[in-house]
């Protein structure tokens, strides 16, 4: 049928083999933050397009000035003045300066740039004291990016300062992959709607709106089917609804084994691909990952802080590759715990807690509450620490795998 | 008249000391993500609101079990089932047990749960093989949440598990501070449209792109007034017409002591209270806080490393404090240099790198390509290293203060 508790990387497999970028569109590049790039950025130009000075001063012949010192200083005539955004109209021969204002270019025959503050000068005059090393505070014509260069690489996220590089090298708008839209349903008969006052049995649906939260952060439009009753037929029916106009839907609740549990159930009366169920993790274990005509279902557990982990360790990287991005791992680093865990741990297990950087030393601090069910240990999580299957109770400086989402 | 030449954390203390926190509004909370609360968010009941099984399993009198074995198994009746979302209808007799499911209360008398896979049993009758502990199994009312505990404080920046969390207590709309709107103004006779072709002496305005993405990040919608020419006048206008309808500008361009750097002359014309001129820092010398009717003026350098210094040390914490938040100074660790920093420091500098973290030590890497002017420094950028004022050459492995902005 289907593999059945899998391990994390192998389900994350069976998730990425079937996911496909989607496509591009156009956007001006002033809204092109946090998309990703649909195309390569190959500079057409030079940044600078002109060496540059880099300071207001004088241009003039490094040579001129080989002699000049305190007691023989070096006068030469200012035949120009150069403000940013002007061309120089002089070629400088022997003798000569050009004034020069900071991003102006550099004019022709000029070897060197003097910074005002070590001149003495009148309109008509500069004088120099010691000798300037020949290029000295030219910028190069493409110091900051060469003509033809790959700037940027399609498939990567943009940041604010790749926003300023495209606009930069004249690009208005670029090409991105288009944003990602996801249906959102919540199960279960213990779930009543915010607003609603407690009946005895009841708890409010809160897990799904961090879920939204967070896919909105990842640039996927987030929308609400409310919630379903613990029964398979109406289940199926709001997925199939939800998959009509999203890319994927994200379903929680009704994915372990109990009776009740109907999410599962759903798949079947839909005849749903499915790719695995549960994963050996906790956190994280109940979860269904399918395919409905091509389309993703993630159905996550009613846990809060289990589907927070099954959304990080197998929704993020697969959201981010049918984004576009061509790096879509979640990022590994190595910690030292700043806590004991105390007790054994048989299954493998991820721990929500905050990255704390300490004189060079890089710790993970443990959530204070840790729970099942529990919406609070997940509230200032930045990484998720994880103890391997099968450890002994750890100690205080123990340095364990992590992942940061932050 | 006004200072000139501060120290970073003086110029800060100066713009922060105007700054107030603007006004609240009430928002949905599935838009809260993000946003700054401006209200203490206190929970009116207990987070789960009674005590709660974690697994499907049998609720039971744990001293029904005392002498429980593989050997003396016990049996109980089941006098019934609660699914999650149901209130069990018996009180529990000895002798008797109730078949749970996870998240379903705890039925009264029950004073221990036992997982299905702990027992044998048939649809009347459950099999306990082991002694169970009092309170095994159960999640206590109020474990996650307490009634009456504050659970975020007013001033917080929410992040998805906070909006699940406020949802959980029954918050369907939250109070929080408005966004605050910025006008954004380049000045500079050397700047063209992103669109245009390039004249000589001319290049394209670029790095307010990058302020523009930084601060929609913060939470801050902002306006491009587009390039204005190095006239005073003209700048002075700008400013004005911006200040109209945002709470505050951000300038690039004409912040030096060159002839052509307007800026300063223009907030003379406008009569603006210029708080300080200039930051003993590199990049970033260049920089004018000044309030005008009350709002302020952020004149940036139009070197973009040098603004996004600025930005990042004075800007950020400025806007953070007016955006309602109550802790806004930028989060200082300490790290390791992965690179060398082989120049003497006359002057405190910060320079853009990564935070790597390796085996438990956290690392700065320098960005590859650093200079003034330069688009490129900033593009990984997630922390600035700082190098003190008088220091010497640095090596690999020295400890440095850095600042984290993401």
């Amino acid at each position: 049928m289907f593999p059945e508790r899998v391990e994390l990387e192998d389900g994350l497999n069976l998730l990425l083999l079937q996911a496909h970028p989607t496509e591009a569109e156009e956007v001006p590049v002033a809204q092109a933050d946090g998309r990703v790039l649909a195309e390569d950025i190959i500079s057409k130009e030079n940044i600078p397009p002109f060496d540059r000075s880099p300071y207001d001063g004088y241009a003039l012949i490094a040579a001129d000035t080989v002699h000049a010192s305190q007691d023989t200083p070096v006068s030469l005539k200012v035949i120009e003045e150069v403000p940013a955004g002007y061309a120089p109209v002089h070629r400088l021969n022997p003798g000569q300066a050009i004034k020069i204002l900071t991003g102006a270019p550099v004019p022709s025959g000029a070897t060197a740039i003097v910074k005002y503050e070590d001149t003495n000068f009148t309109e008509k005059e500069v004088t120099i004291f010691s000798p300037c090393r020949e290029g000295s505070n030219i910028v190069p014509l493409g110091e900051d990016v060469r003509e033809g260069e790959l700037v940027v690489e399609k498939g990567r996220l943009i940041s604010p300062a790749l926003v300023g590089l495209m606009a930069g090298l004249g690009y208005e708008r670029v090409r991105v992959y288009r944003r990602l839209s996801a249906a959102l349903l919540s199960t279960g008969d213990e779930l009543v709607p915010i607003g609603e006052t407690l009946q005895p049995g009841k708890i409010r649906n809160s897990s799904i709106y961090t879920i939204a939260s967070y896919l909105e952060r990842w640039g996927v439009k987030a929308s609400m089917l409310g919630i379903e009753k613990d029964q398979a037929q109406r289940i199926a029916e709001k997925i199939r609804e939800g998959l009509s106009d999203h890319d994927f839907i994200i379903t929680t609740g009704g994915v372990s084994v109990g009776d009740y549990d109907m999410v599962l159930e759903s798949l079947k009366i839909l005849e749903a691909k499915i790719l695995f169920w549960k994963v050996k993790m906790k956190p994280g274990m109940a979860f269904v990952g399918a395919l409905w005509k091509g389309k993703f279902i993630l159905a996550l557990s009613g846990n809060p802080s289990a589907a927070a982990v099954s959304l990080f360790m197998l929704g993020k990287p697969l959201i981010q590759k049918m984004a576009g991005m061509k790096e879509y791992a979640t990022e590994e680093i190595r910690v030292k715990m700043l806590d004991d865990f105390p007790k054994k741990s048989p299954s493998r297990r991820f721990l929500p807690g905050t990255l704390e950087i300490v004189d060079g030393e890089a710790w993970i601090r443990f959530a204070r509450k840790q729970g099942n069910g529990m919406l609070n240990p997940m509230r200032d999580c930045e990484i998720l620490g994880e103890i391997k299957a099968g450890s002994p109770p750890m100690t205080k400086g123990s340095i364990i795998r992590a992942y940061r989402f932050f």
